[in-house]
């Protein structure tokens, strides 16, 4: 159950089952069962991989029962069969055109292949298979960019251990590498006590004899998994390749004590809690943390790797060159600084969808500005507040112009409810108190009269610029004197901010804030003698703006679906509050997915066609483009091509994977 | 603007200007200046209603500077004039089959009809003046019907002050009386004042030399207005007329201080903040705070007063039936008492669309028993408190199935979250824990941990029974068994339960507890050996549940619209928080009319239509109502008239308004 709703496989599927024959591996020492990968499944290299046991069932293979022999070995071992399994080994490639994960039994000599299935991988290995194979004329160019899961690509950029640190960590044992990277974490003997850590907010690795499909929610509650028995297609490999886990598994240096809560390897006895770490590509087992560092993607994007050392960096951009030539979406990425945009650039991102201003409002003196204008009382403080935050503002858009070199920015105006900057704390209290010079009751009454029933639905968005013109006003004019001084500065870097008014839900208060950004922009434009393109557009995060958003469209040029927003407003489901029931949810299967990490298509999808649809035929050539989580998950990615959307706007690491599900949904629909 | 605002007149609208030649009724004494209506516009008797001033200008009647005389004077002191004027009043009424107001100017004796109108009128004279034109056969009933807007009913049914404590109260003063019912509040000399006052919960008599549109916003605010000068024509007595309130103006036995903030009259001095109490049927005022009593038509259905003594419930009863004639939706009502019910039966409810069973659970020891089913860890005390809690919720569907006599009754299982039914006084608190027999940091801890950032969006409605499905066990059951009970008593009273599940946006939810209620009634009609017709439905107050009506339309018997929660959704706005930025909204007429009260029907009414469309298209004799504020409002049900719902379902008192709004609807459409 568990398996069908990680994956949104409906219940209404239900199982089959098949009935086959039987034969014997367990018939003598003439006979044998195996379980053999076409190519390495773990890093797709095309060598002959998986294992056997000579005089045993298959079950004592997956099961882990008996630690099996590598398929090397069975050349000497039994050279006949080894020949024909080396021919059918080809022949399923050519056949079935993928890398094949296939099960056999000799009985006494005579080779029977059980089954065939393409073979589950890891993200580096689906990677890797795809691209070779399409240099072996197996596959297409688009069949092989369609056999990468899109999320595999986040396993060549996940970081990995630190070499100088990898090597002063004390080895104490060694296993099968079978999930790659890098994952340190506190030790956890079961699923519960994996979860339990990890609400803890701590990392864990969970360490059992063996895994089975009740260790499910365990596995997915870790950054890696060790077993001390099974080979590497038992179910603790097969789970953690498809859930991109570090794994490491039948090592038998190692054993575990349930009931102790220990893990022994040599003269070192680790508990419950202990720290351990992992290389599930070297199969390596490291006692205590071991800092990781970025992966060889990471570091060649960074220039301390050169492109041609780094056979993963090239298989890397082989997929995102064919995946740039297909795709018809653009790929922005949610940043607010000029770090982060830069490495969202290096990953791909071709341009802001969404720069989140109320993050810049945290740092240093900024925050007791921007309390000071919220504690005010009238709109001479407030504006006197907003003055001393517009240089800050300025120099925070000026350092984006510059780090996106003439791509589109869209910046949106303050969104969050104002109490949201103001302290919980007594003594900060009292410090602000001083600061500004009034009373501590004048803080604590301020803070009271800002307190809300229901914070999401309350005075927030636009209503906050519509409420207090003058922020619109003062964050207006940073945008658009960055803009200028970029614009005129010695390197002459072209700008194109695009301002994005948040929470609309009618025409009037677009326009209402629309006049403003105007007026504004006029101002500076004059002043400065510059002309700057820019767009006016809104977000479209509450129902009634995608109902009425034939008539909003009037009034932008660009909508932005924030669904975080609309899928809480559409379901009347807070994220904050949802953990108290989500968990019966899931048992009783009422949600497929969690509709916070993968679009409700049935629900908020349907809000967003009718918006597309309504917004266009007021305005067909209004641009438009999706800034919530949902832009970098692969199947809402695949809506939103479906739906006609320009561009989806998603968290720079996971540029690279939306382009690659961008192409995958234009060569699917 | 705020005139606007308050008749929901859109900007766009604008203003126009009409040009016109000047007459001069202050052209000496054989000239004159007045203001008729062609009947009473306070109680719509057929007299000849109004005012005049020799030797005057329209200015000076209107703005109440100079007090005018009654048109009856004018037999006497203009006897030529008066004749022409009465047949001009004849003629007028005959032309435009409707109450007249006009002007009028006599110049050197020649009369002038300076313009006529369809004169404004309490609600009272809507009644009256429909009826008895009818009669009269100056128009049809339906056009009749049309002419009285839907709220005016409400003025028949107000309280007036009881017969007894009026007589013992202190008679202050007299004036002219401009809008009937009786009034009692703290006297406010300004729209400020009156504002304040009811902010802090206090009701308000506005008190004022005279009233200018400046006043309206304290108008609103205020149970009541009183002038000193002015007449029945003047601003006060026009306004008040049409919003119902209240109203005694030309009282010139009082005067007013500003400065001071004093009401003189006679030997009384009044401050502001005292009480008053103004009769709008009479004209009188009185010192201090008047008992109100019940209206004549709910003495006669009370009982209290024979039909035949009351000619204001004949015209009562006469429109009511009318309405019934024309009207194709049923009108419900919500009530979760059986005496709620029973008053919503007297006033023509066909049934009740909302039983809300949470109130049930604060009476006495009942929120005990519910505060330890939210304090259980388990299911075995939750149950135990349950158990506890099922016979005062089966007594009170007795009590309500008993009350309706056999018409639909509408239960909506337990919908709010849970921690609106913990105490936040500490002393409670402590009461609690030692009642529980558990420590107090235990209650604390629970409180806690049941907190929610959002609760509107948290843990309610089915969420609650997902979660706890004893809790939706316990409720079926004591539906079952009451309706068991009630009908196999002895006057073997019908019964028809409709179990609703509030705030469902997944089919599968309603799927799941759709499983339990079926469940349990089965269960019980077989140990009581009885067949319950019952119908089980959901709320649509989630824009999601309307968007995927369809698919929830499998499961459901019927829909109801619970426009609160739905606005709520749609809008992204919370009712209780909207109060920082409303006026501002105000201001900037963003929203026509507030949302809560009237439907947004171009945001909200839409979502409404596609799920009529939707969920009929699954089911075509799929039963819609709605069970919000909404179901009051006539604007609101005449668009629910359009979107072919089955019935509104309103509050008690607004059950008539309803049934006249709904007649008119079908009338219009």
């Amino acid at each position: 159950m568990l398996y069908r709703q990680q994956y949104g496989i409906p219940v209404e599927w239900g199982t089959a089952v098949t009935v086959q024959a039987m034969v014997f591996g367990n018939a003598g020492d003439d006979s044998a069962t195996g379980v053999a990968f076409t190519r390495d499944p773990a890093n797709g290299e095309k060598v002959f991989y998986g294992e056997y046991l000579v005089n045993a069932q298959g079950e004592d293979v997956v099961a882990g029962v008996r630690t099996p022999k590598a398929m090397a070995e069975m050349a000497k071992e039994l050279p006949t069969s080894f020949k024909q399994l080396e021919k059918v080994r080809s022949k399923l490639e050519k056949h079935f055109r993928d890398m094949q994960d296939f099960e056999f039994t000799i009985e006494h000599g005579r080779l029977f292949i059980l089954q065939t299935r393409n073979g589950k991988r890891t993200g580096l290995a689906a990677v890797r298979i795809a691209v070779e194979m399409q240099k072996e004329r197996l596959m297409s160019q688009e069949t092989a960019l369609l056999k990468i899961p899109a999320e595999s690509i986040d396993s060549l950029l996940v970081p990995v251990f630190d070499p100088k640190a990898l090597k002063a960590a004390p080895v104490i044992g060694k296993g099968l590498p079978a999930g790659p990277g890098g994952a340190t974490g506190r030790i956890a003997f079961t699923a519960a006590a994996a979860e339990l850590e990890t609400r803890k907010g701590n990392k864990v690795v969970l360490c059992r004899t063996e895994t089975s499909p009740d260790d499910l929610k365990g596995m997915l509650h870790s950054q890696g998994i060790l077993t001390s028995r099974g080979g590497v297609s038992s179910h603790a490999a097969l789970v953690a390749r498809q859930l991109g886990k570090v794994c490491i598994c039948g090592a038998g240096d190692i054993s575990i004590n349930y009931e102790r809560k220990t893990l022994t390897a040599g003269k070192f006895v680790l508990n419950e809690g202990d720290y351990i770490s992992i290389d599930g590509s070297t199969g390596l087992i490291y006692k205590g943390m071991i800092e990781s560092a970025d992966s060889e993607v990471t570091r060649v994007i960074d220039g301390k790797l050169k492109a041609s050392k780094s056979y993963t960096y090239q298989l890397f951009q082989t997929v995102m060159k064919w995946a740039d030539k297909h795709r018809t979406m653009n790929i922005r990425t949610n940043a607010d600084t000029p770090a982060m945009a830069q490495r969202a650039v290096a990953f791909g991102a071709e341009g802001i969808g969404l720069c989140r201003t109320e993050h810049m409002f945290f740092d240093g003196d900024r925050i007791d500005y921007m309390r000071q204008m919220i504690l005010a009382v009238d709109e001479v403080q407030r504006r006197s507040a907003l003055k001393k935050l517009l240089p800050f503002q300025r120099k925070d858009f000026v350092g984006l112009f510059k780090a996106m070199q003439g791509r589109p920015v869209t910046i949106r105006l303050l969104d969050p409810p104002l109490h949201e900057f103001l302290p919980h704390d007594d003594t900060v209290r009292r410090q602000l108190a001083q600061k500004l010079n009034v009373p501590l009751d004048f803080v604590i009454e301020r803070i009271k009269a800002l307190h809300e029933e229901n914070p999401m639905l309350g005075c927030r968005g636009c209503r906050l610029g519509i409420l207090y013109p003058e922020i619109t006003e003062m964050q207006t004019r940073a945008i658009f004197e960055a803009a200028a001084q970029v614009l005129k500065g010695k390197k002459g870097i072209k700008v194109k901010p695009e301002i994005m008014i948040p929470l609309v839900g009618f025409r009037q208060e677009l326009a209402d804030q629309l006049n403003i950004v105007h007026r504004v922009a006029k101002e500076v434009m004059t002043k400065r003698k510059i002309k700057i393109n820019y767009l006016v557009g809104t977000m479209i995060e509450v129902p009634r703006a995608a109902i009425t958003a034939d008539e909003i469209a009037h009034e932008a040029d660009f909508f932005s679906f924030g669904t975080n927003d609309l899928t809480q407003t559409a379901l009347g489901l807070s994220r904050d509050d949802m953990g108290l029931f989500y968990e019966a949810y899931q048992q009783k299967e009422i949600y497929n997915k969690n509709p916070f990490a993968s679009l409700d298509q049935t629900g908020v999808g349907k809000l967003i066609e009718l918006a597309v649809e309504r917004g266009r035929s007021t305005k067909p050539n209004l641009k438009l483009g999706i800034c919530g989580e949902h832009a970098g998950d692969p199947s809402s990615i695949d809506f939103c091509h479906r739906a006609g959307l320009d561009y989806v706007s998603c968290s720079p690491p996971r540029v690279p994977i939306a382009r690659l599900a961008a192409a995958q949904a234009k060569l699917l629909n």
